[in-house]
């Protein structure tokens, strides 16, 4: 297919009914009706064997994955999704039935987050990547990660170290792996069913993308304050601990460390309802992070966060 | 540098103030203030090896073409820019003095535009790749590529061919290459400059990056028109027939088919002012494209335009 049989197939794909938008895709530029709330923006690209690997992941998942890593910073914010555009490099390698399923993955996440792809681009490269830029809009208010107060509680909005998980039994072909774990990893959710939830309560939040330790620290040091967790308390998928272990690994290093969750991470004073999230921990006035395992001593993540440049 | 370290120098490098930006890099996402316009929205890729090549040209070319490219979108809509997102692909030969003066690039054709970077994405790869996402806002009048009538005359904002001169100059290893076609390829303009001019005039516009053929043929597609083109009529830069008959090379050709001048394309009634372009031709009911020589000869293009897909 040339390129612009693909864009007119993408097309067909990915439009969505929606009173904000006034164009879709077609022209030089997608057209956005006027906002009369503040508009939340980000970008954020998955690259093959950086971010997915095509070894244990189908085109639709990567897709799927792209999507929602990226509209979950909207949800950070706590935004609705408004619309994205969607750029795509794409090796020879992924011929028409390849780009049809990852188009579709993407399409099903879109949908899921109830936002139309107006726009995007399509190039020939030796890579592929899957760069997503998202519109949101707030409401009252927009949560940043600055507003994070001494006393107030830490939340977080579902299971973490879930994705970490699914990560180390997909990347080592393990036979019959765990459901759970591989769709925490797969097909993670962007949070923005909460994300109305969270204007209304968060004072600072941050979505679980670098790692607990990684992401808390950024809150953390945005705020110019510290926290002080109790790892227990944070929730895990069933049989979570015990399948960890009889890979090896160290059930509080993949919570602790482990990134693409996707969960929202967010301080607020206590009475959250549970439906957004469940406490955590504390917001302490000394500026530094401290986590403690279920016996109250200090757990050390041995690696923070995923940073693409160390 | 570590990612974060990275992202710190970018953000001291890329803010503007701006009216229009409640909050800049450095959270989930950017802030927008309200819009009381239609907003336009685009997104850009320059991927290594296939809109740029390394081997002749500065990391700083790469990223002040890579924003004027994306930013282009924005004019041929006739909208003023209003922020911009940059997503960088880095392979590990980008370094800290490459990616500083990438980014110093995108800095300038930023500041050109008056358009702040208010975030972006940073991930490691293989292949070196650019991706902007440019926000603008209309007036009155959003412009897109339906509008053009029968009767209406054909108009190009400057000249056309000389980015295509340029590549092949810089591309051969020329010795002393014309310096305004060298320009043309690695420091084109986006035509902000004319964006209101273009909103109170044309009926129809499209930005030249595909191809004078290719682009012209998108906008009467979407039109529902033809157009009748005389090429002796289209302005060039100084030297340039001679220029690419020295390299072999047929100036029609070049003017006809080459891309990435980044001029606008459009149709508007007689009378355009001569600031906003040139009238080239004029638009046909009947739904073929008629490119006429000097004599007065119809002119084929070999090759319709850049197409990534075959």
């Amino acid at each position: 297919m040339s390129e612009f049989e693909r864009i007119a197939r993408l097309r067909a794909l990915f439009e969505q009914p929606s009173a904000d938008v006034q164009l879709g895709i077609g022209d030089d530029c997608a057209v956005l009706a006027p906002s009369a709330h503040p508009r939340v923006w980000t970008v954020d690209a998955a690259v093959a064997g950086v971010h997915f690997d095509l070894a244990f992941m189908a085109p639709g998942d990567v897709g799927y994955r792209a999507f929602m890593s990226a509209a979950s910073d909207l949800a950070a914010m706590g935004a609705r999704a408004v619309a994205a555009l969607s750029s795509l490099v794409l090796p020879e390698a992924i011929g028409d039935r390849e780009l049809d399923a990852l188009a579709g993955g993407l399409a099903r996440a879109a949908e899921a987050c109830r936002c139309p792809i107006v726009g995007g681009n399509l190039a020939r490269g030796h890579e592929l990547s899957v760069t997503t830029s998202l519109l949101g809009e707030c409401g009252a208010r927009v949560v940043t990660r600055t507003g994070a107060r001494p006393g107030e509680l830490v939340y977080v909005s579902g299971p973490l170290g879930g994705a970490a998980l699914g990560l180390a039994l997909l990347s080592r072909g393990v036979q019959q792996p765990d459901a759970a774990a591989c769709a925490a990893f797969l097909a993670p959710r962007a949070r923005l069913d909460v994300a109305a939830l969270l204007a209304a309560h968060a004072s600072a939040a941050i979505d679980v993308s670098d790692g607990l330790h990684a992401d808390l620290h950024h809150l953390c040091e945005a705020s110019g304050v510290g926290a002080r967790l109790e790892l227990a308390r944070i929730p895990t998928l069933p049989g979570f601990a015990a399948l960890a272990r009889q890979l090896g690994l160290d059930p509080l290093a993949l919570i602790a460390g482990g990134g693409d969750d996707y969960e929202l991470l967010f301080t607020a004073p206590a009475g959250v309802p549970a439906e957004l999230g469940v406490a955590i921990g504390e917001v302490t006035r000394e500026p530094e992070i401290v986590l403690l395992d279920a016996a109250g001593a200090p757990f050390a993540p041995g690696r923070a966060g995923f940073d693409h440049f160390r």
